[in-house]
């Protein structure tokens, strides 16, 4: 990753736990695995046009629309990882009280404590 | 705006509609056209932590999330309006692929061409 | 109506309008229109143990939620045809501002509006 | 509270429980929690044109219609302290069967038996 | 049962634990346990026009689309006991991807695994 | 398409349509119209181990659950050029009753009356 100036999203994201990740996404269904590391990572997150760290908090908010707990706060991490500070990501979940209304945000802020907690 | 060096989210984002739309929301009900401006953008949109395009991209991201044509139109101009390029524009849209699947995104970038063509 | 202690809720609801929308289902699948009719009318919605007025002010809510304005101006109407206000109207869908946020209540209050100025 | 013949919505809702539920959201963010207290109660849920009741009936339906079991329990057990009879709050959870069908029904019920058990 | 051709959609689904589920959902209301022994299994289920092992797995990528783990695990034993194989419900759980995105698919593969380890 | 054992899925779902589907896709957006025919079509669709008539049938009730009434049209012709009779496109449509509740599929069934009357 030190040498390659855009190492993949999905490297940033996961860091060292994107081994035991796929491993269990591929124990799943081993095309569901493939269609996630090669379609959703390699694809649609490496395409150029956006920065990884926007791309990071856009998720969180969808995962809290979804009510995902365990991806979020992949997530979460990984918008970290990316390079959003706390505030960021704080200021990311907020943005889903006027969308989404008050539960799904609660939601997901006790999934950010969690993270922080850990 | 040009001596504030903070104008209000709501300025920006709306700009030359923002009393056309405000007057709508009025009409529809006083306390709801109220509880948008003094709450949702006065207060949540206004508190610090993130940049007002990040914001809007996730803005975008959760109304292609709750399918809302005419909302998703609003905040697409208001990302341009706060800064994002027609390719960030789309990054943000093209994050629901993975997250909500292809019909949801579809309608999305259908709204995007709408406004791009207008 | 007037001797009947406890009218059917979809006369009540429907008012005039019954035949037509019963028609209306049936050309869509007789199956269906004899669900609705049979089931979610004259065994849900006759169930005793809850008013008739509160039950559509619920269901005005459930269809923003759902996002379906044609269902939402019918059981707007059936909610003022059960004696409902037109300010318990609006308190009901104002209650969808903190549980699903501004885009679904702002399209609800816009049948609203549709229905009051027709 | 005693001579105060309108009480704030979130006394009657969170009765003995209310600081203990403010310091909870104030714990996962001192602005969410603010939110929800200055806005969603002492703002929306205060808001004159319907009753206490009937707002606690239809959060309940609303939560049903989000999958949200934690918050469900705190209006049911709302709804009851603002005079909602059991067969009331059945009756409410009931509308969402014909428009949110059987699976999030049954789980609304699954939050009632454990709130009626405890 | 023994001489009919055509056995009940709920007899086949919930095999020998057919008292256990229709027990456990007359305890959570005797009406809602009614409705969906008499509604939705022995009307709606058992209507004709498509195959039983279609229905369940049709049921198990709503339930995916609902976001319910013990509705779905019953529905996935529910359409082997209908004739799918193992390969059929992947199949229709895939089927997800396109149209939900992967979230929501990976928790469904997750109470598959669950279900094949039992 | 006659000499090939297994055409594509989209050759079936799409038929004459498909280069004006395709273009419509790619004039959203090149890189999304990629991803539907490469990933969505050519790798998910044209997976083994369910039938493309289920699939289909699947994709009908999965459209339902989202409200996107066009796709549901393209979908329900999809079904239908894959083999389905029209009796399994309403029996795939009804299992929405139970899942979704009425109001999804009352929609659904409106744009099955517009394929049919066309």
């Amino acid at each position: 990753m030190s040498d390659d100036p855009t190492p993949r999203a999905r490297e940033v994201i996961f860091g060292s736990q994107q081994d035991r990740i796929q491993q269990r996404l591929d124990d799943l269904d081993p095309d569901l695995g493939g269609y996630i590391r090669d379609f959703a990572y390699d694809t649609v997150y490496d395409r150029p046009g956006l920065d990884l760290k926007s791309k990071e908090l856009i998720a969180c908010a969808l995962l809290t629309s979804l009510g995902s707990p365990p991806e979020l706060r992949t997530h979460i991490r990984g918008a970290m990882n990316a390079g959003a500070t706390e505030g960021e990501v704080r200021g990311a979940l907020m943005m889903c009280v006027p969308y989404l209304g008050f539960p799904r945000t609660v939601a997901a802020f006790e999934v950010l404590r969690q993270h922080l907690e850990r």
